[in-house]
């Protein structure tokens, strides 16, 4: 194919991925049609198959480019070195910011919703979740010498996703005080090791 | 109606709840449709529009079931009196496998996906975990003299409902060690006052 053209069925491809998200967050993943996806996108009901074959295929490529979103904020850590606790905690309330948006959490509730009825779904899910936190694990251990680091990391997951439900469930509380109290925990988890020394102490010392 | 009748029609209504908690496990709930619970059921397809009008009427009644049997957990937090934090962290693990198995966190997780698109379970959701959380920061008031309370309980539901998700995202971690994780940060939130006092050794003091 000429590279003019790959591009130009990249952009497409592209535009199909966020016409979904649109329709996935608006009617839920089963009750977006292809065609409604399509219209979306600005193309005829039988143009979208050309890009993709059916829904479950356009929810695998939003896993995976969601994930190589996440992959550039894991590389940050790595470049931080022995300074990633600091690096992580610092940058924390702006990315908790955007990863717990209204609308990114209901797109991630349709994923989590779709994986547990969709066994392919359920793998990629899975391998792209368990390749990122490897990455942190070994980035954090760089900085933070405890044996338990991957049930910490587990925990301090739990609050990412679980505050974008709380945005929805209670979206009267102020998302900014959730915000900073996580910030709290994560110092808890991440800045003390198995004798509640801490990083920055240690550092000191 | 005479009381025999009665007490027919709510086992039929339990009956039906109990079929349609499966149905929107297997099939979500706009897969599952009311003629699919009715044969769960073991209805005719229009017997159970005798009992619930929509699949909407019946998520709401799964909703003020569910949050009924919370209320039976914070009723034993406030018959603790000021001992309340010990009691809430004694039972934690208890309380923590219950609601964080994978059948529970689907039926969660379609339940909060659907009240992103209906106001009115939107509204019923948002009802019940108010009213839930207000209890239990009474009765943790007692125990706890902390300005940022309403914050520190919603990081921990974040943490609880995050849990679900992590069960379902990475089922191969071991769920105990979350579990077990999750009690260090409750000590964390619910043992420490602003001068980073533990509440245990306020009552020695």
């Amino acid at each position: 194919m000429p590279e003019g053209k790959e591009k130009n069925a990249d952009k497409r491809r592209k535009c199909v991925l966020l016409a979904a998200e649109r329709s996935f967050v608006a009617s839920g993943f089963h009750g977006a049609r292809m065609a409604q996806i399509a219209k979306e996108a600005g193309m005829s009901p039988g143009h979208i198959y050309h890009y993709f074959e059916s829904k479950g295929q356009i929810i695998e490529e939003l896993i995976v480019t969601h994930f190589a979103e996440k992959m550039e904020m894991v590389e940050q850590f790595e470049q931080a070195g022995d300074k990633v606790v600091d690096h992580f905690i610092e940058n924390l309330e702006k990315n908790l910011e955007s990863s717990s948006d209204p609308f990114w959490s209901t797109l991630m509730l349709e994923i989590f919703s779709e994986a547990t009825r969709n066994p392919e779904i359920a793998a990629t899910l899975e391998k792209m979740d368990a390749e990122i936190k490897n990455r942190i694990i070994e980035a954090f251990r760089k900085n933070l010498d405890v044996e338990d680091l991957e049930a910490r990391l587990e925990i301090f997951v739990a609050i990412i996703q679980g505050i974008g439900i709380r945005n929805i469930v209670a979206p009267d509380f102020d998302q900014r005080a959730r915000i900073q109290k996580a910030r709290d925990v994560a110092e808890f988890l991440f800045r003390q090791d198995e004798n509640g020394m801490r990083a920055v102490e240690k550092a000191e010392a």
